[in-house]
């Protein structure tokens, strides 16, 4: 996508080094940092230079290739299967990390050109299946609509387009007027931060309401269409997202407001039977205690938002069940969020 | 309630003054302000240097009282109906405001003492109606229960105790052990700097938690009882409180956890038959972009939060329906929240 005029994907990788938007600076500054190492990679994923559960997975696929290409020669297996682990480590509830180690893992045999290849392949396919994604959503957008989405899963938490905002992205080429109600998404504000980010660079009409707003808002009808995004979802259609995504599906759900989530079949996990099988990362109560962001004079200044002293609870994810989804939007189409259709979806998307 | 040890009220008047906690200083400083004249109290209360229902109404009584003190004798009348105006302008939602300002005005027939004597009856009022508020409300708490609240009703958004904060301050009391769930309550975060604050005052167990995770640990039955405080209660039961009070309510409605609505008398409106009839205040945007609070060495900062040049919405209240609400907690009692109870209750209560 565009920034500044100039066309830029989230993260990409040439010869052994892997490149990214350093995300924790936007929106106050653009920055693109190089990655020589998979250990530099994996802090990158988790300090969250790199968020996005698409993005995270291209990330941690890149890291494989990285240590595959740094293993030396005695020790090798050990050291690969140590990286492994360690990439692994870095964002547990993120199924598309787990999905990309393996596939370059077990695709490259351990050698390292066809490490490259494999995580590079994963890359092109994460902005394919992100388009296809939002040719499919865009059907659902009709003339005028107004679209709530929470969190950031645009094109800056995938490599390209993004998921929930690439059909907004898509009708946007197609004529289509719209109007985006953005979810702050607290803690870490990636609504208020990134999607605003992203919909002010693509010309997109939006406002930022606070979490607390949804239901205001939902009940008085001005809201037509939710999509958001998926960090993991089971066999039976139950999807981990960012913390507040199970609260909008309920009030979508009492309003009978239309509530998608998209993903790419990487998202889905058939070995995860239901959300109870889901681990929720429990993230530092710092990210709800204090704030980071800009003052007037350009300056980046931490500050304690809180009581002194005061602790808090942080859980980075939670579960929605899938009777509160009316489907998902993939790149092969919109499906149902039954254990059928999913089921079906996965034997014949991959 | 103690403050280091020292007994204070919220608000009080001494003479003509009105003296006041600076609240949007809290949690970080603790100052007392005096306000001289009646635009001083108005300019107050439309800051939020005093904010919360009850604080705001025996403000409101205080400054309508002022204002009748510093009437000239010439245009004695078109002074104090201009300044009655003034001070129902600055929070048009609060319905105690309202109540205060016409109590004063209409008891004092524009006599300095009786004005005096009708405002401080109003504020001794509401301490021992909040006082009342936590007995009953008291009896709702089991030993080890865990409770949840939203923004701030303790003793700081009135003049003493509290409403949704008092009953948990006399379970407390009656040595029952409890832990708070304090949603964040964002734009302003007053759960996360006053209900907070006054938590550690207390010694009472709690966590902050961001507005987003109240359907995480509402679904995980890991709440026991909501109890939340009110701006205006129409004659159906239908509450303005803060906004995310109603999306609380359908969360907790849809796992079945007791929602409690604790206010006195003066904050029903039997004129106002629903909550169609509630304006909602909508107030800067500057408040969802911007971030106030200290860096590690305790200097005060303004920060953006969002992207820059990005808009935001801002309503400051929302209306959650009567059948989503158990009961309301008030100093004559637990009623229900149906048309009969609250016209019964408001018949016998003033």
């Amino acid at each position: 996508m565009l920034v500044n005029g100039k066309n830029i994907k989230t993260v990409w990788m040439e010869g052994a080094t892997v490149y990214m938007i350093e995300q924790n600076l936007l929106p106050f500054e653009f920055k693109i940092i190089p990655l020589h190492l998979y250990t530099e990679t994996c802090h990158a994923i988790k300090t969250m230079i790199v968020r996005g559960a698409g993005a995270i997975g291209v990330s941690a696929g890149f890291a494989m290739a990285q240590a595959i290409i740094e293993a030396p020669e005695l020790g090798r297996e050990a050291f690969i299967e140590k990286a492994k682990k360690e990439i692994e480590a870095t964002r547990p509830t993120a199924y598309n990390l787990f999905y990309a180690v393996n596939y370059v893992f077990h695709e490259s045999g351990g050698n390292k050109d066809k490490a490259v290849t494999a995580a590079q392949w994963l890359a092109q396919k994460d902005a394919d299946d992100s388009k296809k994604i939002g040719e499919f959503g865009s059907t659902l957008i009709k003339e005028g609509f107004s679209i709530a989405t929470h969190c950031n899963a645009g094109w800056l938490a995938f490599t390209d387009y993004g998921t929930a905002l690439s059909p907004i992205y898509m009708a946007k080429r197609q004529g289509k007027n719209m109007f985006v109600y953005v979810d702050e998404t607290r803690p870490r504000g990636q609504g208020a931060r990134l999607t605003a980010w992203e919909l002010q660079n693509e010309q997109i009409p939006f406002a930022i309401i606070p979490d607390n707003a949804g239901a205001y808002y939902m009940s008085q009808g001005k809201i037509d269409l939710m999509i958001v995004g998926a960090d993991r979802i089971a066999a039976n259609g139950d999807t981990a997202n960012k913390i507040g995504t199970f609260e909008k599906a309920i009030i979508a759900h009492t309003f009978g407001i239309p509530f998608y989530v998209a993903a790419p079949s990487s998202t889905f996990d058939s070995q995860c039977k239901s959300g109870q099988d889901i681990i929720i990362e429990e993230r530092d109560q710092n990210e709800v205690l204090y704030q980071t962001g800009i003052d007037e004079n350009h300056i980046s200044h931490t500050i304690l938002v809180a009581a002194p002293g005061a602790k808090a609870l942080n859980p980075a994810f939670d579960v929605t069940p899938a009777s509160y989804i009316t489907g998902f939007i993939t790149e092969k189409g919109i499906i149902n969020a039954t254990p059928e259709a999913i089921s079906h979806f996965l034997r014949t998307a991959i």
